[in-house]
């Protein structure tokens, strides 16, 4: 039985990797594990059969023989738990790299997300502007502390984790903004993790059904 | 040696439970684990040595033995993991649980936080009110799908888990603006979470430090 992933059709990026498919691809070269990927549309999408697997109707999926997932973190964990590569085997080093999974998706995504929503959602509104500054500073505010916890160091803590995984696909997303760039301790953080060969052959995978 | 977690000296809402160490404090009743609490202040939060433990300067935190944690859904993972009650034993299930683990955090609660922000950041600009329907907004096509889901069922996947656990507890922070009653399935999902006598002592305990 292979795993099979959903992606975008074409994504909204144009294969700049910044589409969740990305993480879920990493995680799954990191491990070795080969898989096939089932491209949906917007529209399908937001159609019964696909909502049966995520029921928020987004991208990606995880399915593998009965087991089915969404939620990229979940995905990343479910991959990191039954395969070696992602989880230091020391128990408080793991729960540590778990700690860090966690706090990409909901300390450092939830105001990176806020960004997108003020360009792509709100960007035409007579607000947006005037607001901007203060969406960037909650990214900052963050950013800086997190730049101050890594500090000289190459991952997170310790080895590279699915925790390091998680946390540089996040930052990805903030990096055409040009904020990541003003912490130069992460943006060398994050050029680590995509220097990474598992990292390379994920980003080539999902650039070639977006440049096709 | 004891748990110890950290909470708010005194919790911006009062003793509602809304703050993020009730989740903890929840999970620590769930699995019968004795606790200790550390009071910390606004002001201590920021300060190194609570940063050591939170480098993003919030509560909560959790201590035990050499092992210290932040992010509360990694600390109710690691609880889940240590102890029986909050994570079913069949390997799918158990990932399925953990799935909903993190679409409470990343994708229940960033539209959430939105609104808190737009209310307690934002509330005083001149955007504020002709913003607030496109928050909501936002959180109600969350909400819309996750009722769809649940549907009939008591909880989201099979028994209670720590799915449910954190589900609830990111809903509950959204019920006082109201938009939680809008969908009664959901209402009465979170009122069985509210039922549990381990969430009952968790709040208590939470609201005799608030009350004080």
């Amino acid at each position: 039985m292979t795993i099979t992933i959903t992606a975008f059709e074409r994504s909204p990026d144009g294969g700049k990797g910044l589409a969740r498919d990305t993480r879920v691809r990493w995680a799954l070269e990191e491990t070795g594990q080969p898989y096939d990927v089932r491209l949906v549309s917007f529209q399908a999408m937001k159609e019964p059969a696909h909502l049966r697997v995520h029921p928020f109707g987004q991208i990606p999926t995880f399915e593998d023989g009965d087991l089915a997932l969404f939620e990229t973190g979940s995905i990343v964990f479910h991959l990191a738990e039954q395969h070696a590569g992602l989880l230091p085997a020391d128990a408080n080093a793991r729960a540590r790299a778990i700690t860090w999974m966690f706090a990409a998706v909901n300390t450092i995504e939830p105001p990176i997300l806020e960004l997108s929503i003020a360009k792509f959602q709100e960007g035409d509104k007579p607000w947006a502007k005037d607001r901007l500054p203060l969406v960037q500073d909650r990214i900052r505010e963050r950013l800086r502390r997190l730049s101050a916890r890594l500090g000289e160091s190459e991952w997170l803590d310790g080895a590279f984790s699915a925790g390091d995984l998680m946390m540089v696909s996040v930052l990805l997303r903030v990096r055409p903004s040009g904020l990541l760039d003003e912490f130069p301790t992460l943006a060398a953080y994050v050029a680590r993790g995509e220097a990474r060969p598992a990292y390379q052959r994920a980003f080539a995978a999902q650039l070639a059904i977006n440049a096709a």
